[in-house]
Protein backbone atom coordinates (compact mmCIF):
# COMPACT_ATOMS: atom_id res chain seq x y z
CA UNK A 1 0.00 0.00 0.00
CA UNK A 2 1.32 3.38 -1.03
CA UNK A 3 0.25 6.04 1.53
CA UNK A 4 0.42 9.80 1.19
CA UNK A 5 0.62 11.82 4.36
CA UNK A 6 -0.54 16.01 4.04
CA UNK A 7 0.87 18.05 6.19
CA UNK A 8 -0.64 21.26 6.14
CA UNK A 9 -0.82 24.74 7.75
CA UNK A 10 -4.41 25.03 6.39
CA UNK A 11 -7.14 27.87 6.75
CA UNK A 12 -7.93 27.70 10.88
CA UNK A 13 -11.84 28.06 10.77
CA UNK A 14 -12.37 27.53 7.08
CA UNK A 15 -13.91 24.59 5.70
CA UNK A 16 -14.20 25.26 1.90
CA UNK A 17 -10.30 26.38 1.74
CA UNK A 18 -9.15 23.29 3.57
CA UNK A 19 -11.81 21.32 1.61
CA UNK A 20 -10.22 22.75 -1.89
CA UNK A 21 -6.38 22.23 -1.09
CA UNK A 22 -7.50 18.47 0.51
CA UNK A 23 -9.53 18.20 -3.68
CA UNK A 24 -5.82 19.08 -5.09
CA UNK A 25 -3.69 17.00 -2.19
CA UNK A 26 -6.14 13.96 -3.22
CA UNK A 27 -5.51 14.69 -6.76
CA UNK A 28 -2.03 14.48 -6.46
CA UNK A 29 -1.53 11.89 -3.98
CA UNK A 30 -3.92 9.79 -6.67
CA UNK A 31 -2.11 10.84 -9.67
CA UNK A 32 0.94 9.82 -7.71
CA UNK A 33 -0.10 5.88 -7.14
CA UNK A 34 -1.21 6.68 -3.59
CA UNK A 35 -4.25 4.23 -2.25
CA UNK A 36 -4.37 6.19 0.76
CA UNK A 37 -4.24 9.93 2.23
CA UNK A 38 -3.83 10.81 5.31
CA UNK A 39 -4.42 14.26 6.92
CA UNK A 40 -3.27 15.79 10.26
CA UNK A 41 -5.88 16.55 12.97
CA UNK A 42 -8.82 18.69 12.93
CA UNK A 43 -7.35 19.33 9.01
CA UNK A 44 -11.34 19.74 7.86
CA UNK A 45 -11.56 22.80 10.38
CA UNK A 46 -8.67 23.40 11.65
CA UNK A 47 -8.05 22.57 15.41
CA UNK A 48 -7.31 25.52 17.87
CA UNK A 49 -10.38 27.21 16.82
CA UNK A 50 -12.28 27.17 20.54
CA UNK A 51 -16.30 26.77 20.51
CA UNK A 52 -16.05 28.14 16.85
CA UNK A 53 -15.79 23.79 16.21
CA UNK A 54 -19.08 23.69 16.93
CA UNK A 55 -20.30 25.51 14.60
CA UNK A 56 -18.90 24.33 12.20
CA UNK A 57 -19.72 20.66 13.17
CA UNK A 58 -23.06 21.08 12.23
CA UNK A 59 -22.49 20.45 8.59
CA UNK A 60 -22.07 16.81 7.11
CA UNK A 61 -18.72 17.61 6.67
CA UNK A 62 -17.93 13.53 6.31
CA UNK A 63 -20.50 13.19 3.75
CA UNK A 64 -17.83 16.19 1.57
CA UNK A 65 -14.85 14.30 2.56
CA UNK A 66 -16.76 10.71 0.98
CA UNK A 67 -17.31 12.95 -2.22
CA UNK A 68 -13.51 14.01 -2.43
CA UNK A 69 -12.21 9.60 -1.54
CA UNK A 70 -14.88 8.73 -4.23
CA UNK A 71 -14.20 11.17 -7.05
CA UNK A 72 -10.62 10.56 -6.70
CA UNK A 73 -10.54 7.19 -5.96
CA UNK A 74 -8.11 7.33 -3.02
CA UNK A 75 -9.06 6.50 0.61
CA UNK A 76 -8.67 9.11 2.80
CA UNK A 77 -8.19 9.65 6.67
CA UNK A 78 -9.60 12.84 7.37
CA UNK A 79 -9.24 14.78 10.84
CA UNK A 80 -12.90 16.57 11.82
CA UNK A 81 -15.29 17.50 14.84
CA UNK A 82 -18.23 14.46 14.62
CA UNK A 83 -21.27 15.85 16.38
CA UNK A 84 -22.83 12.48 17.84
CA UNK A 85 -25.81 12.10 21.53
CA UNK A 86 -24.79 15.56 21.81
CA UNK A 87 -21.20 15.31 22.06
CA UNK A 88 -18.78 16.98 20.01
CA UNK A 89 -15.59 14.48 19.40
CA UNK A 90 -12.07 15.23 18.00
CA UNK A 91 -12.52 12.39 15.34
CA UNK A 92 -10.64 10.69 12.63
CA UNK A 93 -12.49 8.78 9.70
CA UNK A 94 -11.42 6.62 7.75
CA UNK A 95 -13.43 6.48 4.00
CA UNK A 96 -12.95 4.09 1.33
CA UNK A 97 -11.76 4.94 -2.45
CA UNK A 98 -15.34 4.24 -3.28
CA UNK A 99 -16.21 6.81 -0.67
CA UNK A 100 -17.87 4.34 2.10
CA UNK A 101 -17.02 5.22 5.56
CA UNK A 102 -14.82 2.09 6.89
CA UNK A 103 -14.16 3.12 10.42
CA UNK A 104 -13.63 6.22 12.83
CA UNK A 105 -12.03 6.79 15.96
CA UNK A 106 -12.52 9.43 18.75
CA UNK A 107 -9.14 10.68 20.25
CA UNK A 108 -9.72 8.95 23.32
CA UNK A 109 -6.81 10.82 25.58
CA UNK A 110 -7.81 14.60 25.60
CA UNK A 111 -5.02 16.91 25.80
CA UNK A 112 -5.43 19.56 28.26
CA UNK A 113 -7.99 22.52 27.97
CA UNK A 114 -7.30 22.41 24.67
CA UNK A 115 -9.31 19.94 23.77
CA UNK A 116 -11.38 19.27 27.37
CA UNK A 117 -13.07 22.80 26.13
CA UNK A 118 -14.88 21.63 23.09
CA UNK A 119 -14.31 17.66 23.02
CA UNK A 120 -15.56 15.04 24.51
CA UNK A 121 -13.46 11.81 24.94
CA UNK A 122 -13.88 8.64 22.94
CA UNK A 123 -14.25 5.32 24.59
CA UNK A 124 -12.29 3.10 22.64
CA UNK A 125 -8.63 3.20 22.92
CA UNK A 126 -7.75 2.48 19.26
CA UNK A 127 -9.81 1.89 16.48
CA UNK A 128 -8.57 -1.25 14.51
CA UNK A 129 -10.05 -2.36 10.40
CA UNK A 130 -9.02 -4.35 7.68
CA UNK A 131 -8.52 -2.21 4.60
CA UNK A 132 -6.56 -3.56 0.69
CA UNK A 133 -5.04 -6.32 2.69
CA UNK A 134 -3.62 -4.09 5.65
CA UNK A 135 -4.96 -4.38 8.77
CA UNK A 136 -5.05 -0.07 9.63
CA UNK A 137 -4.96 1.38 13.84
CA UNK A 138 -6.41 4.98 13.73
CA UNK A 139 -5.10 7.08 16.88
CA UNK A 140 -5.43 10.88 17.13
CA UNK A 141 -2.10 12.89 18.51
CA UNK A 142 -1.95 12.85 22.34
CA UNK A 143 -3.06 9.25 21.84
CA UNK A 144 0.31 7.80 20.54
CA UNK A 145 1.86 9.59 23.34
CA UNK A 146 0.54 7.26 25.43
CA UNK A 147 2.11 3.90 24.95
CA UNK A 148 -0.85 1.95 25.80
CA UNK A 149 -2.79 3.05 22.96
CA UNK A 150 0.37 1.70 19.93
CA UNK A 151 0.50 -1.37 22.30
CA UNK A 152 -3.65 -1.92 21.97
CA UNK A 153 -3.23 -1.58 17.73
CA UNK A 154 -0.09 -3.87 17.71
CA UNK A 155 -1.73 -6.76 19.77
CA UNK A 156 -4.70 -6.35 17.76
CA UNK A 157 -2.68 -7.15 14.74
CA UNK A 158 -2.47 -3.79 13.14
CA UNK A 159 0.11 -3.20 10.36
CA UNK A 160 -0.02 0.04 10.28
CA UNK A 161 -0.43 2.71 12.68
CA UNK A 162 -2.32 6.10 11.14
CA UNK A 163 -1.80 9.36 13.65
CA UNK A 164 -3.40 13.08 12.48
CA UNK A 165 -1.51 15.37 14.91
CA UNK A 166 -1.34 18.59 15.87
CA UNK A 167 1.73 18.95 17.68
CA UNK A 168 2.89 21.61 18.92
CA UNK A 169 5.63 23.43 19.86
CA UNK A 170 7.90 22.78 22.57
CA UNK A 171 7.92 19.15 21.81
CA UNK A 172 9.37 18.68 18.68
CA UNK A 173 11.31 15.64 19.64
CA UNK A 174 8.37 13.86 20.35
CA UNK A 175 7.73 13.67 16.92
CA UNK A 176 11.50 12.83 16.02
CA UNK A 177 12.83 10.48 18.54
CA UNK A 178 8.70 9.01 20.55
CA UNK A 179 7.63 8.20 17.26
CA UNK A 180 10.34 6.07 16.30
CA UNK A 181 10.20 3.94 19.47
CA UNK A 182 6.56 3.53 19.42
CA UNK A 183 7.20 2.10 15.87
CA UNK A 184 10.58 0.09 16.97
CA UNK A 185 8.65 -1.63 20.45
CA UNK A 186 5.69 -2.94 18.46
CA UNK A 187 7.36 -3.51 14.75
CA UNK A 188 4.63 -1.57 13.66
CA UNK A 189 4.22 0.92 10.65
CA UNK A 190 3.25 4.62 12.11
CA UNK A 191 2.42 7.85 9.83
CA UNK A 192 2.57 10.85 12.11
CA UNK A 193 0.67 13.33 10.46
CA UNK A 194 1.26 16.81 11.65
CA UNK A 195 -0.06 20.21 10.84
CA UNK A 196 2.43 23.19 10.42
CA UNK A 197 2.63 27.12 10.89
CA UNK A 198 1.00 28.69 13.23
CA UNK A 199 -2.69 28.37 14.28
CA UNK A 200 -4.37 30.29 17.67
CA UNK A 201 -1.58 30.72 20.61
CA UNK A 202 0.05 27.75 18.94
CA UNK A 203 3.24 27.24 16.49
CA UNK A 204 3.16 23.93 15.29
CA UNK A 205 6.20 21.28 14.80
CA UNK A 206 5.86 20.17 11.46
CA UNK A 207 8.16 17.23 11.29
CA UNK A 208 5.63 14.61 10.19
CA UNK A 209 7.15 11.16 9.53
CA UNK A 210 6.22 7.59 8.22
CA UNK A 211 8.51 4.90 10.56
CA UNK A 212 9.37 1.68 9.52
CA UNK A 213 8.54 -1.62 11.97
CA UNK A 214 12.19 -1.35 12.21
CA UNK A 215 12.30 2.11 13.60
CA UNK A 216 13.84 3.27 9.91
CA UNK A 217 12.50 6.75 9.07
CA UNK A 218 11.20 6.05 5.37
CA UNK A 219 9.89 9.49 5.03
CA UNK A 220 10.13 12.61 6.80
CA UNK A 221 9.30 16.96 6.27
CA UNK A 222 10.39 19.52 8.29
CA UNK A 223 8.18 22.67 8.08
CA UNK A 224 5.96 23.39 5.43
CA UNK A 225 3.13 22.40 3.34
CA UNK A 226 4.60 18.39 2.07
CA UNK A 227 3.16 15.23 0.48
CA UNK A 228 4.99 12.70 2.33
CA UNK A 229 5.22 9.16 0.64
CA UNK A 230 5.57 6.01 1.97
CA UNK A 231 5.44 2.36 0.84
CA UNK A 232 3.18 -0.06 3.48
CA UNK A 233 4.44 -4.00 3.26
CA UNK A 234 2.56 -5.85 5.71
CA UNK A 235 4.56 -9.05 4.92
CA UNK A 236 7.41 -6.79 6.49
CA UNK A 237 5.51 -6.49 9.49
CA UNK A 238 5.32 -10.34 10.52
CA UNK A 239 9.10 -10.51 9.52
CA UNK A 240 10.01 -7.59 11.86
CA UNK A 241 7.92 -9.02 14.68
CA UNK A 242 9.80 -12.56 14.57
CA UNK A 243 13.13 -10.75 13.99
CA UNK A 244 12.71 -8.55 17.62
CA UNK A 245 9.66 -10.29 19.27
CA UNK A 246 8.35 -7.83 21.59
CA UNK A 247 5.08 -9.20 21.08
CA UNK A 248 5.84 -12.59 21.60
CA UNK A 249 8.18 -11.76 24.52
CA UNK A 250 5.29 -9.77 26.40
CA UNK A 251 4.26 -11.25 30.15
CA UNK A 252 0.68 -10.66 30.00
CA UNK A 253 -0.25 -12.25 32.79
CA UNK A 254 1.61 -9.49 34.86
CA UNK A 255 0.42 -6.52 33.33
CA UNK A 256 -3.08 -6.69 34.96
CA UNK A 257 -2.04 -3.96 37.15
CA UNK A 258 -1.75 -1.09 34.15
CA UNK A 259 -5.57 -1.29 33.89
CA UNK A 260 -6.60 -0.03 37.61
CA UNK B 1 20.37 11.45 46.17
CA UNK B 2 23.51 11.20 44.34
CA UNK B 3 24.23 8.22 42.31
CA UNK B 4 27.01 6.61 40.64
CA UNK B 5 26.59 4.30 37.60
CA UNK B 6 29.35 1.83 36.97
CA UNK B 7 29.81 1.32 33.18
CA UNK B 8 32.33 -1.96 32.75
CA UNK B 9 33.77 -4.54 30.51
CA UNK B 10 34.02 -6.27 33.63
CA UNK B 11 36.18 -9.39 33.82
CA UNK B 12 33.86 -12.39 32.19
CA UNK B 13 34.03 -15.31 34.73
CA UNK B 14 36.40 -13.55 37.33
CA UNK B 15 34.45 -13.06 40.17
CA UNK B 16 37.19 -12.05 42.49
CA UNK B 17 38.32 -9.17 39.51
CA UNK B 18 34.73 -7.76 39.76
CA UNK B 19 34.58 -7.46 43.32
CA UNK B 20 38.15 -5.77 43.31
CA UNK B 21 37.01 -3.21 40.74
CA UNK B 22 33.86 -2.69 42.38
CA UNK B 23 35.44 -2.25 45.33
CA UNK B 24 37.37 0.62 43.88
CA UNK B 25 34.37 1.69 42.23
CA UNK B 26 32.68 2.33 45.45
CA UNK B 27 35.58 3.95 47.25
CA UNK B 28 35.79 6.57 44.49
CA UNK B 29 31.56 7.19 44.65
CA UNK B 30 31.92 7.37 48.24
CA UNK B 31 34.21 9.59 47.95
CA UNK B 32 32.67 11.69 45.63
CA UNK B 33 28.98 11.93 47.80
CA UNK B 34 27.35 10.26 46.26
CA UNK B 35 24.47 7.57 48.25
CA UNK B 36 23.99 4.81 46.00
CA UNK B 37 26.19 2.91 43.00
CA UNK B 38 24.53 0.73 40.52
CA UNK B 39 26.26 -1.51 38.27
CA UNK B 40 25.41 -3.24 34.90
CA UNK B 41 23.71 -6.47 34.40
CA UNK B 42 25.20 -9.60 35.79
CA UNK B 43 28.06 -7.35 36.90
CA UNK B 44 29.39 -9.75 39.19
CA UNK B 45 30.07 -12.64 37.29
CA UNK B 46 29.84 -11.45 33.50
CA UNK B 47 26.42 -12.10 31.17
CA UNK B 48 27.65 -14.06 28.05
CA UNK B 49 29.67 -16.90 30.42
CA UNK B 50 26.78 -20.18 29.60
CA UNK B 51 26.41 -22.38 31.72
CA UNK B 52 29.14 -21.17 33.79
CA UNK B 53 27.10 -18.56 35.43
CA UNK B 54 25.31 -21.84 37.08
CA UNK B 55 28.63 -22.81 39.05
CA UNK B 56 29.27 -19.25 39.73
CA UNK B 57 26.27 -19.03 41.75
CA UNK B 58 26.81 -21.20 44.12
CA UNK B 59 29.04 -18.80 45.83
CA UNK B 60 27.64 -16.16 48.28
CA UNK B 61 27.71 -13.34 46.10
CA UNK B 62 25.63 -11.03 47.45
CA UNK B 63 27.02 -11.60 50.53
CA UNK B 64 30.17 -10.00 49.18
CA UNK B 65 27.89 -7.24 47.69
CA UNK B 66 26.73 -6.66 51.44
CA UNK B 67 29.96 -6.59 52.93
CA UNK B 68 31.38 -3.82 50.48
CA UNK B 69 28.44 -2.03 50.79
CA UNK B 70 28.73 -1.84 54.66
CA UNK B 71 32.46 -1.19 54.49
CA UNK B 72 32.44 1.61 52.02
CA UNK B 73 28.91 2.94 53.90
CA UNK B 74 27.23 3.49 50.22
CA UNK B 75 23.72 1.84 49.03
CA UNK B 76 24.98 -0.71 45.86
CA UNK B 77 22.73 -1.96 43.44
CA UNK B 78 24.79 -5.36 41.62
CA UNK B 79 23.69 -7.49 38.57
CA UNK B 80 24.34 -11.00 39.54
CA UNK B 81 23.23 -14.52 39.29
CA UNK B 82 20.70 -15.91 41.84
CA UNK B 83 19.93 -19.60 42.49
CA UNK B 84 16.40 -20.33 44.41
CA UNK B 85 14.17 -23.04 44.61
CA UNK B 86 16.69 -24.76 42.33
CA UNK B 87 16.10 -21.57 39.69
CA UNK B 88 19.25 -19.37 38.66
CA UNK B 89 17.48 -15.80 38.03
CA UNK B 90 19.14 -13.08 36.29
CA UNK B 91 18.98 -10.72 39.60
CA UNK B 92 19.85 -7.23 40.58
CA UNK B 93 20.40 -6.70 44.27
CA UNK B 94 19.46 -3.45 46.38
CA UNK B 95 21.81 -3.61 49.16
CA UNK B 96 21.90 -0.49 51.86
CA UNK B 97 24.80 1.43 52.94
CA UNK B 98 24.36 -0.97 56.41
CA UNK B 99 24.85 -3.95 54.37
CA UNK B 100 20.80 -4.96 54.69
CA UNK B 101 19.31 -6.69 51.75
CA UNK B 102 16.78 -3.93 50.77
CA UNK B 103 15.28 -5.75 47.44
CA UNK B 104 16.06 -7.59 44.54
CA UNK B 105 14.47 -7.77 41.17
CA UNK B 106 14.70 -11.35 39.20
CA UNK B 107 14.64 -10.30 35.09
CA UNK B 108 11.02 -10.85 34.01
CA UNK B 109 11.16 -10.41 30.04
CA UNK B 110 14.19 -13.38 29.22
CA UNK B 111 16.21 -11.52 26.15
CA UNK B 112 16.07 -14.71 23.65
CA UNK B 113 18.10 -17.78 23.93
CA UNK B 114 21.65 -15.60 25.56
CA UNK B 115 18.70 -15.27 28.62
CA UNK B 116 16.63 -18.80 28.37
CA UNK B 117 19.78 -20.96 28.00
CA UNK B 118 20.64 -20.51 31.70
CA UNK B 119 17.70 -17.93 33.43
CA UNK B 120 14.26 -18.85 34.61
CA UNK B 121 12.03 -15.63 34.55
CA UNK B 122 11.10 -13.16 37.57
CA UNK B 123 7.77 -12.98 38.24
CA UNK B 124 7.51 -9.35 39.44
CA UNK B 125 7.54 -6.61 36.83
CA UNK B 126 8.45 -4.49 38.64
CA UNK B 127 10.47 -4.16 41.92
CA UNK B 128 9.71 -1.06 44.23
CA UNK B 129 11.54 0.04 47.29
CA UNK B 130 11.54 3.00 49.49
CA UNK B 131 15.46 4.07 49.75
CA UNK B 132 16.43 7.17 51.59
CA UNK B 133 13.68 9.48 50.87
CA UNK B 134 13.29 8.26 47.48
CA UNK B 135 10.92 5.07 45.46
CA UNK B 136 13.38 3.51 43.65
CA UNK B 137 12.16 0.79 41.12
CA UNK B 138 14.38 -2.08 39.53
CA UNK B 139 13.91 -3.47 36.27
CA UNK B 140 17.17 -5.50 34.26
CA UNK B 141 17.82 -4.62 31.06
CA UNK B 142 15.45 -6.14 28.16
CA UNK B 143 12.80 -5.04 30.49
CA UNK B 144 12.85 -1.47 29.89
CA UNK B 145 12.30 -2.23 26.33
CA UNK B 146 8.73 -2.83 27.18
CA UNK B 147 6.85 0.23 28.19
CA UNK B 148 4.79 -1.73 30.61
CA UNK B 149 7.35 -2.37 32.74
CA UNK B 150 8.24 1.36 33.59
CA UNK B 151 4.83 2.13 33.59
CA UNK B 152 4.13 0.04 36.23
CA UNK B 153 6.79 1.71 38.47
CA UNK B 154 5.68 4.85 37.58
CA UNK B 155 2.25 3.54 38.83
CA UNK B 156 3.41 2.71 41.52
CA UNK B 157 4.86 5.94 42.77
CA UNK B 158 8.61 5.28 41.85
CA UNK B 159 10.95 8.40 41.22
CA UNK B 160 13.93 7.01 39.95
CA UNK B 161 13.91 3.43 37.88
CA UNK B 162 17.22 1.75 37.99
CA UNK B 163 18.18 -0.64 35.38
CA UNK B 164 21.85 -2.81 35.28
CA UNK B 165 21.60 -3.63 31.06
CA UNK B 166 23.88 -5.79 28.93
CA UNK B 167 22.98 -4.06 25.98
CA UNK B 168 25.07 -5.11 22.49
CA UNK B 169 24.95 -3.82 18.72
CA UNK B 170 23.48 -3.17 16.76
CA UNK B 171 21.16 -2.04 19.51
CA UNK B 172 22.85 1.07 20.66
CA UNK B 173 19.91 3.43 19.39
CA UNK B 174 17.73 1.50 22.06
CA UNK B 175 20.30 3.44 24.83
CA UNK B 176 20.43 6.47 23.38
CA UNK B 177 16.46 7.31 22.21
CA UNK B 178 14.56 4.68 23.83
CA UNK B 179 15.24 5.63 27.32
CA UNK B 180 14.66 9.25 27.10
CA UNK B 181 11.13 7.90 25.38
CA UNK B 182 10.56 6.14 28.69
CA UNK B 183 11.77 8.89 31.08
CA UNK B 184 9.70 11.09 29.64
CA UNK B 185 6.29 9.11 29.14
CA UNK B 186 6.21 8.43 32.81
CA UNK B 187 8.09 11.47 33.87
CA UNK B 188 10.71 9.83 36.13
CA UNK B 189 14.05 9.31 36.45
CA UNK B 190 16.02 6.91 34.48
CA UNK B 191 19.34 5.04 35.04
CA UNK B 192 20.65 2.90 32.25
CA UNK B 193 23.59 1.51 33.27
CA UNK B 194 25.28 -0.81 30.52
CA UNK B 195 28.41 -2.86 30.08
CA UNK B 196 31.02 -2.05 27.70
CA UNK B 197 33.51 -3.82 25.67
CA UNK B 198 33.58 -7.65 24.44
CA UNK B 199 32.30 -10.61 26.07
CA UNK B 200 31.83 -13.80 24.43
CA UNK B 201 30.34 -13.13 20.76
CA UNK B 202 28.91 -9.57 21.98
CA UNK B 203 29.64 -6.61 21.28
CA UNK B 204 28.01 -3.88 23.72
CA UNK B 205 27.12 -0.47 23.32
CA UNK B 206 27.99 1.60 26.41
CA UNK B 207 26.21 4.46 26.03
CA UNK B 208 25.05 4.34 29.81
CA UNK B 209 22.78 7.52 30.68
CA UNK B 210 20.71 8.81 33.70
CA UNK B 211 17.58 11.16 32.30
CA UNK B 212 15.58 13.11 33.87
CA UNK B 213 11.70 13.32 33.81
CA UNK B 214 11.87 16.09 31.72
CA UNK B 215 13.55 13.71 29.33
CA UNK B 216 16.85 16.19 29.63
CA UNK B 217 19.94 13.39 29.66
CA UNK B 218 21.64 14.66 33.08
CA UNK B 219 24.44 12.07 32.42
CA UNK B 220 26.04 9.81 29.64
CA UNK B 221 28.65 7.70 28.63
CA UNK B 222 30.33 6.88 25.56
CA UNK B 223 32.64 3.68 25.52
CA UNK B 224 35.04 2.83 28.25
CA UNK B 225 35.17 2.23 31.70
CA UNK B 226 33.44 4.92 33.84
CA UNK B 227 31.65 6.44 36.91
CA UNK B 228 28.43 8.92 35.72
CA UNK B 229 27.46 11.16 38.42
CA UNK B 230 23.86 12.16 38.60
CA UNK B 231 21.63 14.32 41.14
CA UNK B 232 17.72 12.65 41.54
CA UNK B 233 15.30 15.21 43.14
CA UNK B 234 12.14 13.27 44.28
CA UNK B 235 10.32 16.62 44.79
CA UNK B 236 11.29 16.80 40.96
CA UNK B 237 8.81 13.95 39.71
CA UNK B 238 5.98 15.62 41.23
CA UNK B 239 6.35 19.07 39.64
CA UNK B 240 6.84 16.90 36.27
CA UNK B 241 4.11 14.68 36.28
CA UNK B 242 2.07 17.78 37.07
CA UNK B 243 3.22 19.77 34.14
CA UNK B 244 3.15 17.10 31.44
CA UNK B 245 0.31 14.46 33.31
CA UNK B 246 0.61 11.58 31.40
CA UNK B 247 0.07 9.53 34.50
CA UNK B 248 -3.26 11.36 35.65
CA UNK B 249 -4.04 11.46 31.61
CA UNK B 250 -4.11 7.59 31.51
CA UNK B 251 -7.73 5.59 30.26
CA UNK B 252 -6.84 2.56 32.88
CA UNK B 253 -10.23 1.65 32.51
CA UNK B 254 -9.22 1.34 28.40
CA UNK B 255 -6.23 -0.87 29.05
CA UNK B 256 -7.70 -4.16 30.20
CA UNK B 257 -6.46 -5.51 26.71
CA UNK B 258 -2.78 -5.28 27.43
CA UNK B 259 -3.62 -7.76 30.28
CA UNK B 260 -4.58 -11.06 28.07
Amino acid sequence: MEIACLQAAGTPGDVEANLAALDAACAEAAAHGADLLVTDEMYVTGYDIGERVHELARQDLLARVQDLARRHGIAVVAGLPELAGGACYNTAALVGPDGALLARHRKAHLFGALDRAVFTAGDDLVTVVDHAGVRIALLICYDVEFPESVRAAATAGAHLVLVPTAQMEPFGWIAEELIRVRAWENQVYVAYVNHDGREGSLEYVGSSSVVAPSGEVLAAAGHGDVLLYATVDPALVGEQQRANPYLADRRPELYGGLAR
